[in-house]
Order: C-alpha cells, then structure tokens, then sequence
C-alpha cells in the first residue's frame, strides 16, 4: 500500500446472495485535502458486519444513506487523526466512526458520522471497532434492553462464536444466567466451552431443535437471534412462559430472495412470548454507559473480547465474505495499517 | 328439540381445512345424573371461536384437553343450574364455563372447567359467552397488557367487525387512540363508523397496505391482529417507532397446510418493535378486574356490545363456519334455548 494514496473500496455492482469478489472494486485517489473545520483520517483498523451487504445492494436503512454504483461502502472504523483544521480536535487523537471503505478521510466528524472519542487505554484500538463499539453496543443493548435477563434464565444464542455473539454470551453468563450456545463448528463449539458458555451445540452436525429441547427441558427464557431461518424456527418451538426473542441479526436470510418468515411464530401466543426488534443505531444515547460497563468487563477479565484480523486494506471483500460464510472467529475486522497496540489484547 | 334428551355434538372426523358438516355429528342421549359435589347444568347459550376448529383437529392446548374422533367438542357457555348436589350452588344461579356443544352437563364447577358466575343484570346472558367472558378478556388483556395503548396512539385492528375486534376498537376510542378497522365487507365497514372508528379498511376491495400508507403516515403505534397473514404483513410495513404488535388470533392462516409466517418480521428491527403473544387462559386472574371495567362501559353506553346469534344447537356446526367464512359481525353465539332477558340489549 502506497501511503500517499488514498485506496478506496466502492460499489462495482450489486450482490446476488452472498457478496463475490466482482461486486467490489477498488480505487485509488490522492490523499483528501481538508477544509476549515475539517480534519484528515487515517483508517487504522475498519470494522465487519453483515449489514454492509445490505448497503451495497441500495436498501435503504435508517443509520446510513444508501448506496449507488461508484460509491464508496459504509464501514465505522477507527482513525488516527493526522492532520486538524478543527479546534475541538487534536492532531494524534483517534476516533471511532463512519469513515467507509477507505484509508484516509477528509470529515467533519459531523453527527450523522457518529463519531466517538477512543480513549488510550493500552488496548488494542480494534477493539473499538468491536466490544467497545457498536459490536459492543449491540450485545450490551439488546441483551440487556429487549432480553430483560434475570438471574437462572435460560439463554439460548445463535451465532454465539460470531462478534454480537461471543460478547452476548459473556454478558450472560455474568448475569447469572445458564447459557447455551450454537455455532458452526467444532473450533467454535470448543472456544465457546472454554468462555464458560454451559452447552454449545453445532447446527451443522447436530438437529437444534431436539437438542434444545433436551438441553431446555422448562423452556428458553431469552432466545438471542443473529442468524434467523430455520434456528429462529427451532427456537420457538422450546419457549419458557414470558420468553424473549431479541432479533439482532438474520444473516441466513439476507441473501434469500425469498425468505419465509418464522411459520410457527404463533407460538408466542401460549406463552405470552414476545419478540422484539433491536436496532444499534436507536441506542446511541446510551453509548458510553455501555463502553463503561464493556470496558469495566473487560479491565476485570470477565469478558474476553475475541478478534478475527485480517491483515491490508485489500482484504475487506474477503474479510465480508467471510461473515457471510460464516467463517468469522468473534468481532471480524481489518488492520487497514499498523498502528500502536496492534499485539495488545 | 326433546328437552328430555342431551343433544351433543361430537368430532366425526378431523377438518381438512374450513370446517365443513361431515367433520361434526350430532347424537343424543339420557340427561345427566348427577352425583354428590356435582350440578346439572342446562346451556343457555354458548359461544363460538376459531380455536375450537383446532379442538377438533386434535391439536393440544394449554387450555384444554385435545379431543379425540367421537369428543364432545370443547365450547364455553352459559348454563342456569337446574339441580344442584353442591352446597356452593344454588339452583336457578347461572354460570359460565367449559360446558361443551351439548345442551345439559353434569359438572362439579371445577377449576379446570374455569366456570364464573353470572350476575344477574339485566342483560342478555349470551354477552356472558361474550363480551363479559373470554372474548371480553381477550380484547382488554390483549389492547391494554400487550398493546400498551397511550393517547393519540394510531392503533389498527383487523377482523375489526368480529367477536374480538369489534370490543378493541371501542376500547381503543375510550383511551383517546386513532383507530383504523379492517373489515371484509361494506356493512361491516358502515358499521364499524358508527361506533365511532375513525377509518375503515374493506380489505376484500382496498389494497390495505396502500390504504395503510396513507391513512398512517407516521406509522401504526398498536397493531391488534386476529387474523394473521397478508394484513399482518401489511401492518408490518407501516410501524411507527416502538410499535407494539398484538398477536391475538391468525383465522387466515388455521385452514392453511403450510402457512409461512411473516417474511418482513425483520421490520421489527429498525423502529425498535415488539410482537407480543397473548393467550387468554394466561389472564384469568385479572377475569374479574376486566368484568368491571367491561360491565362498566356497557352500563354507560361507552361500548356498544355486538352479538351475532344463531338459534338452536342444530346450528353450531354453521355458525362456527361463519367464522371461517368471516360471516359474523360481532362475537358469534348460539342460542341452545330461550332464558330470561334474551331480548335485552
């Protein structure tokens, strides 16, 4: 990577299912040239999530503008703030925010950039594009928020090895909760064990929905969706009285034309069951309480946040790709450039 | 009919699909002899639900037994105690309960039965299998616990006209909402103005997704769905921030082999929103604090109860297909024989 370039990755065209190599392209500019309030970014580390898929398909969403052909994808990340012509920031300061698919930024830190301050604290500053970002954020609120979890509840996640995930488990389990996690793999199945996670079950060997209901014999309490489809389905089918569906995420349905919707949602009705939507965006006002609490998690060795790095600029289709194969190992980001911290935890 | 003979209505086979007479077959035997602790009821009226097509398909629910080829069918009524080997009940005291499609039962009023008195007020008894039983508890349960209403909230209900809806949207006025009632026909619609809804859906002739567009343009804070299907995926299109769904009954979907679920849930996501299942037999506690507040809005004409009666109990068969056929306007009832007050409002 040339330093004096600005590399960009932009919409080539929009994907059908999972994203390929040929929907993206990648190109190279002069480093911006900043105005009077403006200050200059440069990308130490962009995050992952299945979303972005969706911005490069045109749909629109409520956090982001969306997306035509040419344009540069959405990606929060953290930066390095190398140049300011802005008296409220300070040249060396990072920060976290919407700076896209691309190695430096010309930005006015504007409010509909969602940009917050990412204090020094000796940690690897990818976590801030995860645990202490919106990854964070979207465990933390809708657990807690739309999952109203008590002390013995039964918490069942799915896409538990994946970023909201690996963190939502950990938060549970510190709530006191018995935990029981389903993933795609061994590798993940095993890991999960080893956070403390009670029962793991590997949806690509085992059958869920038998397998809830040995591991669930009263009842899920707070079932927490990433994954949607057929998991969603066999969820429901093991409801407690009062149970809780938090949906988070439904990355097995994004890239369906066709995707059904859960047949047996009915079955909330029996248990007076509810499900609620989350969406991270409408829990921006309580960002720093849940970077205290994170943080504080974290700083106590209660909660071990996990990173899958991958390593340049160039690799960000395959790092999305990897989200949608369902590769991903906790928080998937990517080193856009070596920075301070970069082997902290 | 002999009114010295039980006429009972039994399962003959399992609906495939809308119920139809062949599923049903009447037979008669020797009225009941009681025993000590036992009653001798004689039904008075009794009252028709969609779940009752599910009674007969042999499907378990956690408020009554699944039947079996030959059952009575299960069904809540009124009854006046004709002889009584109990000392808690007297005769001529009527009470309402799981009495069955048969026109005398010999009960011990046990709890499973959930039999309640019936006061004698005045009023027409079929609104005890009405309005002042578990279809009156449904629709308050469900609107106020569920639906959380607040004044000014834009609250739609579907199957407006029937048994259900046509007590929501009146209580929807009573707490200050905007209303919007979706009905099937222009009758229906005409008379859900006159109770004071402020907009009709005819959804056999209007787009209702289209027609909620326009007649919501900030979005839906209440939907009360007794019916399911297209219209609850309309609904989902158009909800306003911390919008709260209902879910009370899916009629359009019972008949249905492979019923799919609604494919847009996912909408649930952005605008923070929560469906929530409601389950009468889950509410029988606040029975009581209900039968109040109902009984008090009848008394002071802020809701007008709807009764669609058939006479006889030769007819129960076709007036449960009304339900299917979305004929009834208003809670649908039979009358098994004449009693006092059935001219009363």
């Amino acid at each position: 990577m040339d330093e004096n370039k600005n590399y960009k990755w932009v919409v080539a065209r929009r994907p059908k299912g999972k994203p390929v190599k040929k929907d993206f392209e990648l190109v190279t500019s002069d480093i911006p040239v900043i105005s009077d309030g403006e200050v200059l970014l440069k990308t130490l580390y962009l995050g992952l999530a299945p979303v972005m898929r969706m911005y490069m398909q045109g749909n629109p969403t409520a956090g982001e503008k969306s997306l035509n052909i040419g344009d540069i994808i959405h990606g929060r990340g953290v930066a390095e703030i190398i140049e300011s012509r802005n008296p409220d920031y300070k040249v060396g300061e990072k920060v976290q925010g919407q700076i896209g698919w691309q190695s430096y930024k010309a930005s006015k830190l504007s409010f509909s950039e969602k940009f917050f301050n990412c204090p020094d604290k000796g940690i690897n500053y990818a976590h801030y594009t995860a645990t202490l970002g919106m990854t964070g954020l979207s465990a933390w609120g809708g657990f807690l928020d739309c999952g109203q979890p008590k002390e013995g509840d039964v918490v069942v996640v799915s896409g538990a090895a994946g970023g909201v995930g690996s963190i939502v488990v950990q938060l549970a389990k510190i709530y006191g909760c018995k935990v029981i996690g389903i993933a795609g793999s061994a590798e993940k199945c095993f890991w999960l064990s080893e956070l403390g996670v009670d029962e793991v079950i590997n949806y690509k060997k085992e059958n869920v929905d038998t397998r809830l209901g040995h591991l669930c014999p009263s009842g899920i309490d707070i079932y927490f969706d990433n994954v949607g489809g057929e998991i969603l389905q066999a969820a429901l089918e093991h409801l407690a009285f009062e149970a809780r569906i938090v949906l988070c995420g439904s990355i097995s349905e994004y890239t369906q034309i066709n995707s059904t919707g859960p047949k047996n949602y009915t079955n909330l009705r029996r248990v007076n069951g509810m499900m609620k939507g989350f969406f991270v965006y409408n829990y921006l006002n309580k960002f720093d309480n849940c970077m205290e609490a994170l943080g504080g998690y974290i700083s106590n060795k209660k909660l071990i946040p996990k990173l899958d790095i991958s390593d340049g600029i160039e690799t960000m289709p395959e790092a999305l790709m990897r989200l949608y194969d369902r590769k991903n190992f906790g928080v998937q980001c990517c080193r856009v450039r070596r920075g301070p911290y970069d082997n902290a935890i």
